[in-house]
């Protein structure tokens, strides 16, 4: 390959994997980045290629955006920037209407205006809502429960409708729970951070019965390039994930276990960690796996990875 | 009913004929439209009822917005405000960004802040996208082909999101083309544009074979009334329509023989009449004549109906 890739969001937690392997595979990438959720530390690999180039900015700033798209000449839209806190906006749905929906719409009439055709993007479980069962690509209705779903799936919306008016060809992602190396916050970080507090008793949100597909994010990237390489219908869509899943209770454990401690855990109660939250989800792979591909890293071995990488940091995010 | 009800978009075509409606029912009903596509000759009648009042602005001004809210202490909200010719937004995607799903974001935004808690929204088949099938309200995958109907799913993904997170209660209404009195644009109009402008021949776009049921807009009103009033639901969500189809061909030949002239048809050719444009729909209407239902008026009778409404204002519009 030897495509010339915008990257936006390409210095948060998943870009900067997809920056690192699009390098990896002979591109030349650009990142956009606003900085907000992201950290030039992630980059600190990328940065060393010759092919990279970072450009600081906001999606947001249509000016910015549109110069940037002047100049890059990009083949590729690989479209990440996104709010990715999802029980943020509860108090504040702006937070999503605007970095996780706005800078969609903005990033599709960069490409209009400028002749970009194809855009590769992250999309979410979320979409779907709760659904009490497990569920295809081809599900409905879709009534998604929190403002980070509804953002994703007005996202996708608008991405089918400038398809088909100027001839671009999208390929759509569905992540479930990502984790790994460089996330940014989550379940995992919050247990972490409050066990550093209060060594002795972990808070955990609902009743510990949650249960959820946590992805590897190296797997995640592994399964984003070839769906962008194999598939060439005008668009393209894939729910991405791991056959395995993980409680809450299980994760609360291995967070005490590698911490090293003698914690008990006392559980709020309720079948959910916040509004918006689905509390049991799993989604069918078939299509990804018809693909040939499936993760090499099970569930509850991606969360004791990740689990492991933020203490070895040490690290505690604000 | 003595409920307070605030219509948006109320002056419009659908929306005023829902006023007159609530207002015989005897709801206290505020009209808050800017007047771009709505009419206040629509209200000359709503205009004589105590029980009616009409403020004039855009729900895009968020702080007349909050102050209509703030001061109108409404049950419910009827959001019609949209804008409603699709194929417009193919050169400008912001018309539909902006006037249908902002303004439906507004309106749930100023709901949150004053405790609104119902809203019924006036939606679209063309939320489905060419699906070749006929479809349940229950179809996926959603892929709108119009920015039109990509502003509609996004708004209700976002009605969805806003009823787990604030309890709101939300009754979805899907809509087919709606003809009839007040109607202020569409395939009609232009057709008695034409030829009055050359009654010897009728250019149509298309190869005349596009099908779709229209709904006469009083039909459309009862069936509103009866989903917001029957069903109880927090997400209810129904396709409204009419089981006969209309042929582009059928409607241009009844337009030459309503203005009595014998004019030729000039095909320009293709499947559809413009990009977006979804040439063979239908959906399915199992679900709301399972509540007992269903159109008077057949497709090709609201379509004459439109035709001698139109001829007998003489009404040219621009």
């Amino acid at each position: 390959m030897s495509k010339n890739i915008l990257v936006t969001g390409g210095a948060g937690f998943i870009g900067s994997h997809l920056t690192d392997r699009l390098l990896d595979d002979g591109c030349k990438v650009t990142v956009f980045d606003n900085l907000s959720l992201g950290r030039l530390s992630n980059l600190e690999e990328a940065s060393k290629n010759p092919n990279f180039k970072f450009v600081k900015g906001d999606i947001l700033d249509k000016t910015a955006l549109f110069k940037l798209f002047e100049e890059g000449n990009f083949d590729t839209v690989f479209h990440m920037a996104a709010n990715s806190d999802i029980a943020k906006s509860h108090a504040n749905p702006d937070v999503d209407f605007d970095n996780t929906l706005s800078t969609t719409y903005n990033v599709l009439l960069a490409m209009k205006e400028f002749g970009v055709k194809n855009i590769v993007f992250a999309s979410t479980s979320a979409i779907y809502g709760e659904t009490g069962v497990s569920v295809s690509e081809n599900y409905g209705p879709l009534f998604p429960i929190s403002h980070y779903g509804a953002s994703k799936l007005a996202s996708e919306a608008y991405i089918s409708s400038f398809c088909e008016n100027y001839g671009f060809k999208a390929w759509i992602t569905r992540f479930p729970n990502v984790v790994g190396e460089r996330a940014t916050h989550g379940a995992i970080y919050d247990f972490i951070n409050k066990l550093k507090k209060n060594p002795k008793e972990l808070e955990v949100l609902g009743d510990g019965t949650q249960i959820k597909p946590y992805l590897y994010v190296k797997d995640l990237v592994d399964a984003i390039i070839l769906v962008w390489t194999t598939t060439d219908e005008k668009f393209n869509y894939y729910n991405l994930g791991v056959e395995t899943r993980t409680t809450v209770k299980e994760m609360a454990e291995m967070v005490i276990e590698e911490m090293k401690l003698d914690a008990s855990i006392r559980y709020t109660g309720g079948n959910r960690g916040w509004v918006g939250d689905v509390p049991d989800f799993s989604y069918s792979l078939d299509k990804i796996h018809k693909l040939g591909w499936s993760a090499k890293v099970s569930s509850n071995e991606a969360v004791r990875k990740s689990i492991r990488y933020i203490l070895d940091k040490d690290g505690v995010l604000v």
